[in-house]
């Protein structure tokens, strides 16, 4: 039975989705992602016009499994918002100290594509960062931050940091410390509203 | 009246890191290189064994210009710690709102290269990165910071974070936000230690 349209597509993100994230963007060829999906190339390109639209599909099909996942790593850390952002970090170290992880593939895909602004993965990817920015402003005010919009700015920044540090030192410990000052952040927020 | 070596090593790594800045890693070639050097690739080879290794150069040219760079900010700052890395922050904020920025030329590298652990780029990258941190313990510890290594290290995640924040969402506002959160790390260590 011949796969349905919807099916093949997906396939094709997979295969591209993997081939992007672990050999880069530019690296990876769509004769390669092709040939992982199972399709011919003339089957890729009637999905996709070009590589360019390819790898903001990638991102797309990115954005909501990685919302999901911090949200489930702040969702199950017990506690107050301070202990849920210090858990979230500590996740994050845990997820980013094993060698098959290979840095934030929306930082990476950027980064690849400095010389292209207005590349549609480029605005896939900040579309990204600004929901998980705003799902954080959400969470955090949820748990009663006074000041939860400026709290999520800073811990985002914090958070991409951590992971653009790890790929340079491999070294945990810099992730925690982000994950210290992300979550003292959020005490001073607190502090302040109690006074 | 021909170059000497030296010169020729030195063209060849100025046009070097122009293009993998402004292209990336992978997009520049070799050939484009010798191109814009004025040498034959014989010579570019003669000089560097392999385009990986013109990689690591590149990021050595580019490790004591960065650091003179982010000295200056901090130390033509009047005012305290505090104010200094504050104003490191703003400076860079400037420096990165323009088109010809784009991003942290070490951090970009590193994400192009995930997937190549011990090339020789990523290791000058990482010794780069180090030298910069302590290079920012050593300026806090003279300006009277109690804890001066472990604000470094949260004041470089920041830094990190705001380079890559900056290149998804070209928003000054993060990096001085990213300002804000380094300058209050600095007071708090200077407030723990007047107690």
């Amino acid at each position: 039975m011949p796969l349905n349209s919807d099916q093949t597509r997906e396939r094709i993100v997979t295969a591209a989705a993997r081939l992007f994230y672990n050999e880069g963007i530019r690296a990876a060829s769509v004769d390669a992602i092709a040939e992982k999906a199972g399709v011919t190339k003339k089957t890729l390109y009637y999905h996709f016009r070009s590589k360019d639209e390819l790898i903001a599909a990638y991102l797309e099909s990115r954005d909501q499994p990685t919302l999901d996942l911090y949200a489930r790593w702040f969702d199950e850390t017990p506690g107050s918002a301070t202990d849920k952002v210090r858990g979230l970090f500590a996740e994050f170290a845990r997820a980013t100290d094993t060698v098959k992880w290979k840095g934030c593939g929306f930082l990476r895909t950027a980064a690849e594509l400095a010389n292209t602004p207005g590349h549609p993965a480029l605005k896939a990817g900040a579309a990204h960062k600004k929901r998980f920015e705003a799902w954080l402003a959400d969470a955090l005010a949820h748990e009663g931050s006074s000041n939860a919009k400026a709290a999520a700015q800073g811990i985002i920044v914090l958070l991409d940091g951590a992971a653009s540090v790890m790929l340079v030192h491999r070294d945990p410990a810099y992730v925690l410390a982000a994950g210290s000052v992300a979550a003292s952040l959020v005490e001073l927020r607190r502090a302040a509203a109690a006074e």
